[in-house]
């Protein structure tokens, strides 16, 4: 059965296509190629633009930034600040991906900073959201050492306090503005033998927020819904992780609205 | 038919083979990866230097420098111009790629900076080249806005003014010294679906380039052609972008002389 | 036959991907997608942390640290001088990958900074590590201009100097504490033609040395005898480089302890 929810997803996934909105992102070094591909397959057109000297100004001219602490330091966080503050400031939604934000006093320092300019959405592992919210958690490094069950709290607080939807990724998504929430399941235990697909993600939420800015919930579970089917039908022929990211982005490139509404598993929580 | 420049353009790849030049490809971070293997399936031999303490030290011992604003810094552009000054000041012919140059104040003048130190080939898309020539142009961040056909004129008044082969890739390519005009068709609709192609095909101008010095515009068909050949060949068996990238490396890397001048499509315009 | 060194080797590998070791990897912008998905492949879990600001404080919270000098910069040098220096006084390994080391004075004086801070393991091509042990080499850019062979007793007396294991790596690899020297047979002729196998297998030796610091000679012998066998297994099916390439992540990531001891080609020198 086809939910409204599911419905103004799959619209918006054609309208992506439709619009292919310009979306600066700001990410990690490693993820960039990856999520330039994930942003061009689903109709979008990516630009990585960081120099403080220009990513302000390219932020005023994007539909969406989106902003992945990965790789981190001194100057890109300049860059980022920058983005984000444009962003802000010309009503334009931006996206945080806090990548390992508790690992050290500089990460936590720049995620302090980058909050105080109110994300959209903000999309993390279990373990990040837990420790944004301030809740105890065993991340360490980059991957989550916390199912995203123990996160769903902690997501809805952090999604009160700082005003923004809040997405929990790994087996079943979690997103929630601190009223509604809603779950996503599909994808592949694959995933995250992957790097950079949650990188690749926080993109294509950009992409999706960007055509709908006034419905930040609906555009990031649109983004987990599309990775969710297109990584179960990646999963179904691939032999490993590196078949599986191919057959991924061929996946994605091939879904269209109907197919989403079809295939994508969306469950009010 | 086996025309003239075709028959060069085969004797070319195969001696790109035989010397494998080494090739100083100053891209963006994107791009870096895809650059590396299409270079390496050529039988060039790339070389990422970068930093301005070595960058114009590293170019006199190439055979060609590629340069590329993608993901430009201020840190970056000067080892650009490092390394195109070292390029130019020792007879290295270097290659520009002016990546959505008109989209900020700070692309545009580094371009301005860059285009000072005489580039032996420019190579953009529509938008690119229609605006580095003076001409309104529909670009918006990195994908272009323009057909190839427009930007024929600009393409031309550019080589004249910029001392430079100028090519403008697209559907159909087309290459121009300002005097010899030359068309390239072939390739797939997949390629600008995947990221840094265009990217990639700079840095294998760069290879041609140093192989053949002395013929830019030959050398620069080359490289467009060779592309236009494995990416037909690609998209015969993809599935999507996914499976087009890495099958476009495999037939670039099984493409020789022979196999050029009996597939691409290249005619004088 | 399994020798004591092979069945070492075999559960090694089963114990990196028991524990997962957390693996700082300080590497070039080529190599950084590739090396990720190789360590997630075999099992670890890597992060790419550089800055200056952080990457001392995260060597210590690391198994491993790898480093190494592609794309090198000033800030970068920096981070990894902090990286290294953590790693040696919290009696952690770490491997040093010297790329091109010799081509220019910046890089030659960042490789001098780096052996003072006492690198557990180096891994190199032949011409890089002949050129580290002061003897004359073909090397040009980042490729080798010399076989493994005629790099044996650079090796040998590089790794009595440094006090480190010193892995050269080719057709066929040779690795050596400068009492033990081991030879690894397999791989590919494809593995050349993909960049940044060598940056990767960097990373994959850090993972093997996080789990095993007592032993680096085995440990690094485990990592090239992994590349060996999935090599030469993606080699069987593989098309070209393209397929190579992520074909090759599919066999690492089905390689377990019973396979390496059934197929690694390991012989004492």
């Amino acid at each position: 059965m086809t939910t409204p929810l599911l419905s103004s997803c799959g619209d918006l996934l054609d309208e992506v296509r439709r619009q292919s909105p310009l979306v600066q992102c700001i990410t990690n070094y490693v993820a960039m190629n990856l999520a330039a591909n994930v942003l061009l397959a689903a109709g979008a057109s990516p630009a990585m633009v960081h120099a403080p000297a220009e990513a302000g100004e390219f932020a005023r001219l994007s539909g969406a930034v989106t902003i992945n602490i990965g790789t981190l330091s001194t100057l890109w966080l300049e860059g980022m600040c920058e983005a984000a503050k444009a962003a802000h400031e010309s009503g334009k939604p931006w996206v945080l991906d806090p990548v390992a934000h508790f690992a050290t006093a500089f990460r936590r320092k720049a995620t302090e900073a980058l909050l105080v300019l109110r994300p959209t959405v903000i999309r993390g592992n279990a373990s990040e959201i837990m420790a944004l919210a301030g809740d105890a958690s065993s991340g360490r490094g980059v991957d989550s050492g916390d199912s995203v069950e123990r996160a769903e709290v902690s997501a809805m607080v952090l999604a009160r306090r700082a005003h923004a939807v809040v997405a929990v990724t790994g087996a079943v998504d979690f997103v929630t503005d601190g009223r509604d929430s809603v779950r996503i399941a599909g994808g592949s235990a694959l995933m995250p033998k992957i790097t950079a697909m949650g990188c690749a993600l926080t993109g294509l939420v950009g992409a999706c927020v960007a055509v709908a800015p006034a419905a930040p919930l609906m555009a990031t579970v649109c983004a987990l819904a599309c990775f969710g089917v297109a990584g179960s039908q990646a999963a179904q022929t691939a032999q490993g992780p590196g078949s599986f990211a191919w057959q991924f982005i061929d996946a994605l490139a091939a879904l269209d609205g109907t197919a989403l509404k079809a295939h994508a598993q969306v469950t009010h929580a």
